[in-house]
């Protein structure tokens, strides 16, 4: 019987300017809809499994063509909340070889920043359900979301689900402080917790991990932070990833998964870059899809490598690539497939 | 010495899905900047007079691209102040032939929305003025820019500049009984009034001007309403737009204007419809300019009349019309210019 | 509970020439997936039935593209087949003015035209389904495929469902004599007859019912043949079309709907045409809706007559007009909706 | 056998605002690249007839695109020279319903300007070929190409060739007392004058034949000047067209044959426009084309007025259209063909 | 006098998604035409030989567009034949950094792949011709092209002409086994033998001559199995390439030419790729053009070598360069050419 | 108070085939306005400068388009001269990978090429001015615009502007020894000269300086160049780039400073190329600004090559990267900023 995992976070409408312009430059603007749990709820469905989104989208063009996205790639969105006021929106100008990449929130006031924790119905949402995922986004919005956020965790735990999390810190949505003490609240509630955010848990002796961390960590540091993460919050898995700037649009990338007794490290990959945007999202879904599947640890971080690399060269904000491409690609093969 | 207009208001960054696409269809959105007094200061440049757009932008590349716009069309932002949160937005889906046109505003906390009356230092924004144009919109969307209005005209009157106004009724930001009272009390200090919004004044007898009007009205209607305005508030020059639609993209134009004495009334146009937006500020920039200009009654109706209907052929929010294209129109000649 | 419509046919990848060009002219092709009874679903879907399309797809990018437009536009694809070798193709010039359109088809050998009638479990096809809509597209591709028309509309049948087929006889396919015949022998298996090719069919004095029809025909003569078909066939229902052409990119059209008893005649629209294709089919889904949800058939019959006329306004194959636009345009109501 | 062509003229690169811009407006021009005779080999060619169009071309990249589009088309161009400094250049803004269409033309000093009549070898031009076909814009553009253009003319009559010319006079190329001197000159080697700028000639009576005519002609008023140029002139052909304008992109189209005895008229037609430039070139193949194939001239003067209005539909400087669908036209079927 | 080469083949329609696009996101696809045999004809045209392209194309407007692009870039289509029912496709995906490039063939049925022998008039096709040019593509396709480019072959050796044979294995055309056996007997005719295919043939000692090279073959190991080819089949010049994948988008290539006595190596160049279609074919027409023309075979190697890697850099199936820009190339300047 | 600086030079259209493909290939143009003087400009109106930039366009939309440009990019084109024939035009071929870029200019009889010395009033010009900046490309045009360039730095030295020449040398325009001998004669006006063309100039021994320097010329070489170009002709500062190209579209870049004491080298940098064409103006632009903003020379050379090194990555002629931007890229952080 096929899994089922659901997701839970804001999609926006992101606007790009297209052909590397800067916005400044740019007379149009290219559309997709995106946000972090949507992506990793795209991915899982083209991988085959049974996905499911929750948000809340308001009831005009931009929420119904946020739904249609994800319906075309296959998400389910029979629990998607309809009212509020407006999509959030984010604006992107792809850099180039030694221009950064730059994002500008517009997400303020949206539909699902506004929702309520009582809008939610989890015992339809979890129905059937064998997983949920979530990102450290989401409770940075609001104090209600953290509350949403919390009770999701919860429920999904108490229904029996396994939990991901993919901490992902943003400075832009919280402080350090808040985000360490707010996330170290959630934790208890994650299984698998995704991202280098472990970073902003606290350590077992109450010290910031990330102070236990030396300049250029090697793979022993990252090691002794994951069991101490294992130990003191039960996490079951920790996976992170690692990337290296050759330049902005070419990176070298590395994961690590700890499985709470070894550090499983992929091979090293160098790629060139289409779309940056959501490929952390497409190394969750990775590690999900592998995890749910019962891949061995050293085979399901070489996977979700490859879920991440690849990603880099999709454009857009979800991986749209089929389990039988991560399998070609872990093959190294180049060659035109005819 | 060339005259010099200032107009106040809101730019808003559009997004509009190309090709008669409906928003659910789009994969790109085209971009321009526009709104009401915007789009009146880029037609009064592109005129060849002086022109002054005062708001508010965010300071992001929004905020740069809308100035820039303004700046390529011969606007002076000088006195743009910078700061706030956001741009305001606005979604256009293109309608066709049965199918209407639909706007969906996303303008809400924007940088000139949460601009304060205080920030505007009216005695540097009218130096070397002649003219201060303003819209019924920026009243309406708060307290706070109803009073930045109302401050504006007042000052702009002080000085001795000649004042407009598009009263340009908006049901979506304020109920027909607010707008009243609240233009009412901005119309005395208005000195050119345009747009069939006269109509949301009280007239003379205390009652609704609008329930004066019969269903069909003729031309002797709405002199009648015009004399009491001219009575009343001491309105030099009344200018109004009147529109049939054979299809939501043709469409019948005809103008008139009042002068406190007599009802000029253009001739009649039918034109097909490349973009529908902004015409009204079209047709304010051709009575400004034509009164600044000291053209008859008959020729500055005929006049604005042509910038009305040439709008329509013109794609974005402005009218990049110069006068020779005006004049031209007005001889009626369709073949090709070599 | 919420009415489920199944309907049944073939998609293919439909290339069009941009921007009106010949193909002769044409560096790229805008590509879309389209097919009368595919088209009929995604109307559906997009006015809240459920709708589930059943085809045979190729398991390749292609298959995968012609399934992800059916979702995101809200239509099943769980009861899709998948294998075979091709997906069929159809190049459109767009015409204007006095240019017509035209349409190159490359559908032979193509998955659904090589599917069997063993590979399609009407059970699961037909469970919780109210209604089953099929075409004269279908049965002309093959003897196969007759088989399995007729084998769908007699297990529709024995289940309950309601049926409709929009007759569609397409010359290119098969001869009239031919078309006549088959379609004979399967109209008596359908409630609803949509489409002027009753035409085809064998009027009650056996001769053909063409050739009853003058050479302009008014509405008393449609009368008399559908009233035939009514009583020789059992068709409840019997909805068409009338198209006359100004141009190739405007015409004037009506359409009738008899329901055994009186013809109910919609009134008149002159519409500019984005998209001619697929028009029908939005008339064939408005039908389906109008009588699924008990509307009198003079309010059927004109909210038919409003989705096929407002289809001619949507690039694409497919009507994705929600029910709230055609009610819209039913008020004839051209304002830009702000 | 085949019958050959032969035009000589000046090709330019069309650069074309899209979307109905203004050129202020533009980031990006369309492609093409045209002119008047070059037009009419394209045409020819499309028919089927065998075509060759001299000229000289720079060597350079632009002069290499320009006769590639020739060769796409089917035109000859082994008798094309090489050399010179620069390719015309024309720019191109559409008009739309009111706003004219304009041409800024920036073709000095291109190589077909600057190149000697010596550098054109007639004997191996006008092997095997049955017809010349030159128009009035060459001899306008310099002496030079004046005695070019003689020098041609001449040498076709000598070879036994038909020659046809398109007077086309352009005011901003030369006074219209030069056109009509040195137009004068050359007409002696015409046998089919195309155009309404016979008008431009001298009448029998020595006066300009454009004082013979009234305000608004009729058709006798075209014939009895068409009734001087065969008699005074020997040509034994003249045809024209007329054009009223409903708008700058709707047009209503006639004209006119005269064989030497009678005036023949073909059916008025009202046309949507795509493309307006090279119609006139259009019809001038059209005429050469029924008159090389012996159509008679009631029919001759239909299927060109048919290549005329069907050439609006067409994007770019050259008709593309074939034999087939000149003649569909003719049958006025507005359907899609499929 | 200028030489003639003749190649024969088919011609498709290539269908690309954009901008990176995989084909499941794609809304437009950018349209070429191309084959092994065209491309190699249209290079040829190029380097200013006469070069003629024979193949069989559908009455229709894909068969015109076809012909139009051979045309637009010089090659004559004078033996083409006309008729058949459709033209092969095949839809593209373009690869980057680590996701390879994917095409998917929807080539059968097409009108060269249903052509006959004896349609084929070998007289005409050859007269004036030097050289013939073929593909093992067309064999593969079936037994009847098969006995086609035997027929093909044999004429051309008996008339005189120099031959190549570009062997061109796919796999999923034909077993190895069956390539083998179908090649060998067509290799007996052949002058010039490309590609890395001589590996499908049978070597000297009867065993496949893929056996007889080690995994990481060195030149020398090349060089043995060439002078086998020489030897046993009498082939004059065995000429292939070498690629190795730096990434999907950057490949390090090289070339050998075997001249019967010596085994000339290019210098090796890493090139980043915009379209790795066709760049075998402009290798093969680099190596035809350079011994044609008699150049010595180190000077050949380096001149097709060229071809090869500048390929790589254009869009499109076939190669736009002009000989000097081969020159320019092999002198390794990389600045603006102004 | 805000510094201003003039430059006076010539803008031409640019017109460049989109896609990175050849000339021959392209349907369309992309269209920007440049040249080496505006783009100096603008980058400095970015970098918050006033910036007034001085030429002669025509009175047509394409000068309307130049001026638009300038004024969208914040430069002052209050004292452009209007009049002429002509605006200039470059056609752009982007290269990629081991294919060149190339550049066709169609630059004669432009309008400011056919300006006048007396036409520029250069009392108003200079008024309020700091610097003026000049190209070693306007008195090579033509012997008008020579003393037009002596005039304006002559004038401009008088007025006690700090003077600044971008030798650029280019050798389609005139020759070596002509460009010695009249740069020569301008570089005793300027304080400021840039680029590698110092060795276009006579050494302090009467010799060519080109011929002083070694085929790899080491810092030292330079050093002792520049050390003579300060004592001869009194340059306060030199500064020159340098650029090896990996490939076409990745270059290593470095630039050095002198001011008669020290010569001052930045950093190495490599850079992936999106627009080649400006970059050296875009290092003018980074000296100048440093210059006229005090930095200290190690500083100043930092910023320019920053400057210089980020205008590859913006498509277009003019550099668009605010301060900001230069700073943050001074520190080499090449993650997405949020």
């Amino acid at each position: 019987m096929m899994k089922k995992v659901v997701t839970l976070g804001e999609i926006m409408l992101r606007l790009s300017a297209p052909n590397y312009q800067k916005i400044v430059q740019a007379q149009s603007f290219d559309a997709v809809y995106g946000g972090g749990e949507a992506n990793v709820a795209v991915s899982l469905a083209k991988f085959g499994l049974k996905s499911s989104f929750v948000t809340k989208l308001p009831q005009n063009a931009l929420g119904t063509s946020a739904e249609q996205q994800l319906n075309r790639f296959g998400v389910s969105t029979e629990h998607v909340l309809y009212g509020g006021e407006r999509l959030g929106i984010y604006f992107f100008e792809k850099g180039f070889s030694i221009r950064p990449s730059k994002v500008y929130y517009d997400r303020k006031n949206s539909a699902f920043a506004m929702s309520k924790v009582e809008e939610y119905d989890f015992d339809a949402i979890f129905a059937d359900a064998d997983w949920f995922h979530i990102s450290g986004i989401t409770p940075a919005l609001n104090e209600e979301l953290f509350q949403l956020t919390k009770k999701a965790l919860e429920t999904a735990k108490e229904k029996g689900l396994t939990t991901s999390c993919d901490l992902n810190y943003r400075s832009a949505l919280w402080s350090f402080e808040k985000a360490r003490e707010k996330m170290t609240e959630l934790i208890k509630y994650v299984d698998v917790c995704i991202g280098i955010e472990p970073l902003t848990l606290l350590g077992e002796d109450g010290k910031d991990i990330k102070d236990q961390l030396p300049e250029e960590p090697r793979v022993e540091d990252y090691l002794s932070i994951m069991e101490q993460l294992h130990e003191r919050y039960g996490i079951r898995y920790v996976a992170m990833t690692k990337r290296d700037h050759v330049s902005v649009n070419c990176n070298r990338l590395q994961a690590y998964l700890y499985d709470g007794r070894e550090l499983y490290q992929s091979s090293e990959i160098v790629v060139d870059i289409i779309d940056r945007v959501g490929t952390g999202d497409a190394f969750s879904a990775g590690i999900i899809y592998s995890l749910i599947s019962d891949y061995k640890p050293e085979n399901a971080i070489e996977f979700a490598t490859g879920c991440f690399a690849l990603k880099h060269t999709i454009e857009g904000d979800a991986n749209l690539i089929p389990i039988s491409d991560v399998e070609k690609y872990m093959s190294r093969s180049f060659s035109i497939n005819r």
